[in-house]
């Protein structure tokens, strides 16, 4: 991967007249983050506003010319395009000999070195465009109403502060882990970290477990991830602004989860949650595939996919997935991308890309075999099927695990699969009832809401642009210390 | 007072035919609290549901008849109806004579024993139902869906308990204080505890008084509250289940405020805000009122009022009251009982009574002159009309702090009050636009919402009939010792 190779702004943006809608300056980040964001982009962009979206170079989904928006492209250098293709096997390797993904992976250095380098990229393509004077000022000529962006990385967290504009975060992570953490108070005596695949009912153990994570986690973000960002902050903005304060300053957050999904946990005014924003009523499916569904029979189908990056598993794996399909009476549609696996059954129907949303909304469909990323989890919710999950990685064990603690999910654990028991826990989750009643249940409350997710999303950013922000729902914590927010200047004032 | 005077229960309550709406147990708190419930009631009424509500028989205000609901009149004995007779003049007194309201009054022990009573009299008129096995079995046949009820007191939780029903309130005090605090995360950094006029932007000093008062308040609380709840608890469900347990247990807190009346503050899931639910726009006024505001031409009129519960102020105070309105060239609608004021000028007309929601929606009203309940302050912002405030007693001197801190009103200190300072207050509110328009912005946030806050209420209480709670909302907190809640255990065996 080349970090020099900063070479200059492609600036395809364009001085629109200004439409009777507002104009939003979007900086989203790439892979599956993107499919969330353009969701919320087509429902603006029908809303007559006007989006422009600052996109990498290198980008792998982002077009660069798209009827929805205009783009501004900025070179970040070469992307390193084999790091995902090398990645999942590494990582499926590495289970199946029995170390352990959370140890030697999530919070291996070696991960955060690499999360390093891509922050340390954004803040490069940041700098390149604070740089630019010419593309600073279109920017500010072009009077934007807001900055939306995904904070994952800081890019668009730190133009909204160049340009003065308030700011909406399209979020569930944030540099530092999931973004509740970032924002309101997070009693660790019943919020499980990230990681660990605990509920909102630990144990004692579970409980120092997770304190300890807590704490390791907040060292490492600070070891490796405050670095890029305080270098910069302190080139740009002057050693009183730290990239934590600017992002605790956001107007808005826009969380793509709910309470059916996420265990219930304190909040904040100016957090709305906005889980299954991109789910719709399902459409009905091309013909082909229609009749495939319908030779199920009372019996019905099991739809399987790993999501939008990973195509498939080792090719062990592939076989012994494709065994215990093979022995089932329901018939299988299943994403697999790569050589076709050895014991495919007659009932099994590979694809290369398959209309998830569609699936799973439709009435024959019993089970959802998902890796546990947060949109299919929360399609999942939308349409009441019950799930086996294989996490990969990322938030995939741990959305599985909240899944699980609800009663609507059976997790199989890649490092000891095998055919027998992937074939057990498909039995079961078809078997008993108990998985899709409670999935039904909770797809019920999810839809129990006074407004959609996706037009209270709408409502919120529409709120900032009207308003200029949403000041009267920012707490004042974000002007304070650590020290004065937990009162320990007091305390000791107190007890000496 | 007699509280033994528990003589037995006048069962109004009939199996009416159940309607194709839900049917609620309504548990309201007397005076001013009942203002609001029954603006819920009215509602719920009109949504086609079946209200029964629980009456004390020596009730103020709430009817024992009426169209809008089924009554049960509980005999509670004699109500000392001279308390809040005599209660006002002597605060007055109090602090005319420069003794501090909130160290002598609000943190007096009197003030604690004499609410101390008052819970004493609630559980025993709880007691009373309990052991009323024809009331109770007559309860449990009615199937209601869910309790609602003002936790200012103890009854309605209480009896939720018992006959296992879901739980609403109608909140913004319980019996500990300001209701965020029983329930969510509350940083005293930033938090200002109820009763010192602070806002969230502390001194270290402020933040020292306001750690110092919570923790007098914790320990008056437990000293005084909470042992008419023990023993009632313990003998009617056991040794494990507190008071405190059975309120966080609630499933929906509809909280009387929202953030453009509060300083925004960490919240939870199953906190929903209906501050100026009871607002509604203005009517016509009467004819001749119509025609004495529109005398007033370009000036415009002020309009005052001290509530329900206080109709007049001393006499000395009253009368300087009239020669400072007499000296404006506005009118004066002034809400005053009693006898009439000396220096009553041409411009000011007494009423016994006003419609306080037209006047203040009125567009030729230029100021409101209020003590500051919470009523009067969410119409005031609902029809954004600045506010010059005389607070008397409870939460109201808060209730006009955080008005001020918003920059919509001016306090004048009735301990200091004479006609020069009231009519400097009234000239610089009339006089300096900044009020106005603050509060112009105010009413604006506050309007600019998805739902409107009596709708949205509607809608949590119909989803707690629906789906029997809102446990998905409930965090696990509730199950905590406090020692657990903030993993003391955890942190102790770590330090070891």
């Amino acid at each position: 991967m080349h970090h020099s190779a900063l070479l200059g702004v492609l600036i395809l943006f364009c001085s629109l007249p200004r439409s009777l809608g507002g104009k939003l300056l979007v900086v989203p980040v790439d892979g599956s983050h993107w499919i969330n964001m353009k969701v919320l982009i087509v429902e603006l962009h029908s809303k007559g506003h006007d989006v422009t979206v600052v996109r990498g170079s290198s980008s792998w989904y982002i077009e660069e010319h798209s009827p929805l928006y205009t783009s501004i492209t900025v070179d970040i250098g070469e992307f390193d395009d084999e790091f995902m293709e090398k990645f999942l096997p590494s990582l499926l390797k590495m289970q199946r000999q029995g170390r352990s993904l959370w140890n030697e992976l999530a919070l291996a250095d070696e991960t955060y070195q690499r999360f390093k380098e891509i922050h340390e990229q954004i803040c490069n393509m940041t700098a390149t465009m604070f740089e630019n004077e010419t593309l600073m000022n279109s920017l500010k000529d072009a009077e934007f109403d807001v900055v939306l962006t995904d904070p994952a990385f800081g890019g668009g967290v730190l133009l909204a502060h160049r340009l003065g504009l308030p700011l909406v975060l399209n979020v569930r992570w944030t540099m530092y882990g999931e973004a509740h953490f970032d924002i309101a108070p997070s009693p660790l005596s019943y919020i499980p970290v990230t990681g660990l695949q605990l509920t909102d009912k630990m144990t004692f153990t579970q409980r120092v477990m997770n304190v300890m994570t807590r704490l390791l986690i907040l060292y490492k973000n600070s070891k490796y991830f405050e670095n890029p960002y305080r270098e910069f902050t302190r080139k740009y903005f002057g050693p009183d602004v730290s990239f934590f304060s600017l992002l605790q300053n956001t107007d808005i957050w826009l969380m793509r989860n709910d309470f059916t999904f996420e265990f219930p946990r304190p909040t904040m005014p100016n957090v709305v949650y906005m889980g299954g924003f991109q789910c719709k009523p399902a459409k009905p499916l091309p013909d082909a595939l229609e009749e495939f569904v319908q030779s199920s029979g009372e019996h019905g189908i099991i739809v399987m996919t790993l999501g939008t990056v990973f195509g498939q598993l080792l090719s062990e794996l592939n076989d012994d997935i494709a065994a215990a399909f093979a022995q089932l009476p329901q018939k299988v549609i299943w994403r697999h991308t790569g050589p076709p696996p050895a014991n495919l059954g007659n009932n099994t129907m590979i694809v290369s890309w398959l209309p998830q949303n569609d699936l799973l909304g439709h009435p024959k469909t019993k089970l959802f075999v998902a890796h546990g990323g947060t949109n299919g989890v929360q399609e999942a919710i939308y349409h009441g099927v019950p799930i086996v999950g294989l996490p990969l990685a990322f938030d995939q064990p741990d959305n599985l695990s909240r899944m699980r603690a609800k009663g609507t999910t059976k997790i199989v654990d890649i490092a000891t699969m095998d055919r027998n028991v992937f074939l057990e826990a498909l039995k079961e989750v078809l078997g008993n009832t108990s998985y899709r009643e409670n999935m039904k249940t909770l797809s019920k409350l999810h839809h129990d809401q006074p407004m959609k997710p996706l037009d209270r999303a709408m409502f919120w950013i529409e709120f900032v642009m009207r308003n200029k922000g949403a000041a009267h729902l920012r707490t004042q914590s974000f002007r304070m210390s650590w020290i004065e927010y937990h009162s320990v200047d007091v305390i000791l004032t107190l007890i000496d």
